[in-house]
């Protein structure tokens, strides 16, 4: 057995302190969670600095607000003193009934869903700059839409964005969900037929409920994979069944339940023959590896800016062709029967404008670093493969998602391992979860044991490794065998 | 006269420097402005920290990282200390192609739509925290939506919401229009009419033509002001068209053109004897004066969040009764025809889960200084009408909206005023732009000097007083007359 070395306990024991905000609050011991705390203390001392300058006039400070700035700036340079040596108090930094959220600073995060959502320091910075509601309306004139404003550089987003997925025309959505509905709304009738994975997740469900349509599931085979034969199956099903073909395929690259990689090539190929628009979603691909729209052959591509683009939410993007186009982003034809008014340029299906702030900034200020992290998805998955591979030496361990792994979301099972010690444990599965946090590991689903799904991505190879280890390690002192 | 006493110039004046980053960049010269770019740059270097906290092992920093940060603690000393003297460099602070928005900081802003949606310290705090993509879904439990979730407090905050509003449900959405679209889409079929105002926003328009419906404009009075009768005679009217009543009524309390106020409970009185459901349009009143739904006898209200509830775009909440709940926020009833997959708990309208990131904490963190100060809203018209009687000094000035003001969003004439010197200025209209900027006021729309909004909404009573008094300087340089 390779020896792991990872040391046990003591960093991320809990302990209970009188909180400096009231109440009690549990703060971590060790220095770097110090250290966290002490960053977001001096972030917050920023923050109220700024308020002094935005209740100021435009001359200066009169004699009060300059007693708080000098207040303010003795504060932050306690602050980042405290930073620099790993001292001082615990920070609260409690927000109102908010806890400040320091799990990516202070933990490893295999959170299946929010690993390629997590922003990148330029989004950061970005939504300090550009929280503020109607923060990108500052520049906006005619013909006041959204997607046409080009301070800042929006317009110019959204061309980037259509040829990042090689496709005519984008916009931004409030979620891949928003990007459905849109679709649904655009081409499927009350009645419609509309195929769907039976890996489909739910908010596909919902976009052709609320459009009055009914989802047909395509089967999958015994590795959970949607094929295009089975695709053409279940069209030639539906319309010997209602007589009519369906309105839509709309069909995950890669699903929320296994992250299997489904064949949307072949099922673009089996649409464009049935003459049958193809969505292709790319919730968990757009963002992370490259995605080519005209080489898949899809009417319309869907991805999501907080789980795959490194965005805040609700985000996301619709894409299609120049044929689709004026059918999905049709603008509205409704006149005012008194007035007479029209508002011609505004989109029926986009209500206007759909991300005026922080939530779009965000996207933007990730773009460059998510275009260039797509061409290094190989290295990921290995990533993700190394961790796997060393997870698998854990007798009773499995992997339910296809192997070799091609995404970095996989789902695994450890009922022959992990919820072996489970079953006698006090703490039942959360003796896991407490096990894993315990090193500095968390987004597990608590206390869950049996099934479960985790994400590796994102994780420097460090992060990977020490990972790995902390799983060996945990089987070790519980006693299970590795191999 | 009265002798108005503000600095001309100067402060504001912009110069042409080589930029630390490459190209040419616009800086202004005070000191003022520099402490500002140096709170931005000291913001931005501590997320350059939490980065590296967010690259290392649980256990702490390797060799590199421990450089990487003694050298960014070296860096952000330097910044503090430049702050604290308001001396150094000017910085740059771009995101890569984002231009920091300091706009708040630096100027005093009345733009007509941001002035409430600009966010409170604590929703700044709340983003810094909670920015990354899913950060609100670390304690999802079952039933896995949203609404439910209690850390963050969501669920809570969701019955505070309904609470504020004295409506008996509320639920979070992306913008104001979600809002309106959710309740279009559930009870307006192909063709039904649905009254609006004839100051109706264009979102409302996109509503009911998304749901197939017809708008049906209820008329202004000279006055500019929507009454209880002209909308009975408007149902009047489309009854006897149509054969059948409108299946909606949505009314704006205070419209957007002028920020009058309709007489929105009388409408809705109306609304109840014709048994038509009345969907109160809140946009610029949630969040900003109190709002009493069963007072009003509202089915819906719907409010928005980054117009005027201090929050992240986009949100907005929608507000509903026990009997209207299960029709608008219906769960899901599609099947999976062939697994039997079913999602209940899922609402068909909010495409299952809305906002789950920044945006919704956000709206958390704000909340309480949301809630008070609904109840300062008299003193925030009284120096919204401060300011326009001193506008008013000005001759040739007029204020288009109604009179005495209700609301500080006004719509104002300065076409015999400022607009007399723009004729024949070389700069036209923008010539009061310039000047308005060169004493730190922006937000009016570039260029317009005949008719236009302003917004003194949340401006302290030494800004107002600064605003009147920069609008009376200008007027007085160029020999408008002042009475």
């Amino acid at each position: 057995m390779r020896v792991v070395n990872v040391r046990l306990g003591g960093a991320y024991r809990e302990l209970t302190l009188p909180s400096i905000c009231g109440g009690l609050k549990k703060v971590n011991e060790s220095r770097k969670s110090l250290q966290i705390q002490k960053t977001f203390e001096a972030l917050f001392a920023l923050e109220d600095i700024r308020e002094i300058f935005r209740q100021s006039l435009p001359a200066g400070f009169d004699e009060l607000q300059q007693e708080e700035f000098s207040n303010a700036i003795t504060k932050i340079k306690s602050i980042i003193s405290d930073l620099e040596n790993g001292e001082g108090k615990p920070a609260c930094n409690r927000v109102g009934k908010l806890e400040p959220r320091t799990r990516e600073e202070e933990f490893i995060n295999i959170h299946p869903i929010q690993a390629a959502g997590r922003l990148t320091p330029e989004a950061r910075k970005a939504i300090i700059s550009y929280g503020d509601g109607y923060s990108t309306c500052d520049y906006c004139r005619k013909p006041f839409r959204l997607d046409k404003i080009a301070r800042p550089p929006i317009e110019e987003f959204h061309q980037d964005l259509a040829k990042f997925l090689n496709m005519d025309q984008a916009r931004v959505v409030p979620g891949a969900r928003r990007g459905f509905q849109a679709v649904t709304q655009s081409i499927v009738e009350k009645g419609d037929s509309v195929i769907v994975s039976s890996l489909a997740h739910y908010t596909e469900f919902l976009a052709v409920e609320g459009a009055g349509g009914i989802v047909k599931e395509v089967p999958q085979d015994e590795n959970h994979i949607v094929t295009a034969d089975s695709t053409a199956l279940k069209i030639e099903d539906v319309k010997r069944e209602t007589g009519k073909l369906p309105a839509l395929i709309m069909i995950d690259h890669f699903d929320y339940q296994f992250a299997n990689e489904h064949d949307v090539y072949g099922i673009a190929k089996v649409a464009k023959e049935y003459g049958i628009p193809f969505l292709y979603n790319g919730a968990y691909t757009v963002g992370v590896m490259p995605v080519d729209g005209k080489k898949i052959g899809a009417d319309f591509i869907i991805g999501s800016g907080h789980k795959s683009m490194a965005s805040v939410a609700p985000s996301g993007v619709l894409a299609t062709t120049d044929e689709w186009a004026p059918k999905v982003f049709r603008t509205t034809q409704m006149i005012g029967d008194l007035t007479g008014r029209k508002f011609g340029i505004k989109e029926v299906e986009n209500m206007g404008c759909t991300l005026m702030g922080a939530t779009l900034l965000s996207m933007i200020a990730s773009f460059p670093r998510v275009k260039e992290r797509t061409a290094n998805w190989e290295d990921e998955v290995r990533k993700s493969s190394y961790f796997l591979e060393q997870f698998l030496r854990i007798q009773g361990s499995k992997v339910l998602s296809e192997w070799p792994r091609k995404h970095t979301l996989t789902k695994v099972d450890t009922t022959g391992s992990f919820d072996v010690i489970a079953k006698t444990h006090k703490r039942r599965g959360f003796f896991f979860s407490d096990e894993l946090k315990d090193r500095g590991v968390i987004g597990e689903f608590a206390g869950a044991t049996r099934t479960w799904k985790l994400n590796t991505y994102g994780l420097t190879w460090d992060q990977t490794r020490y990972t790995a280890d902390v799983f060996l390690n945990i089987a070790s002192k519980y006693g299970l065998n590795i191999s």
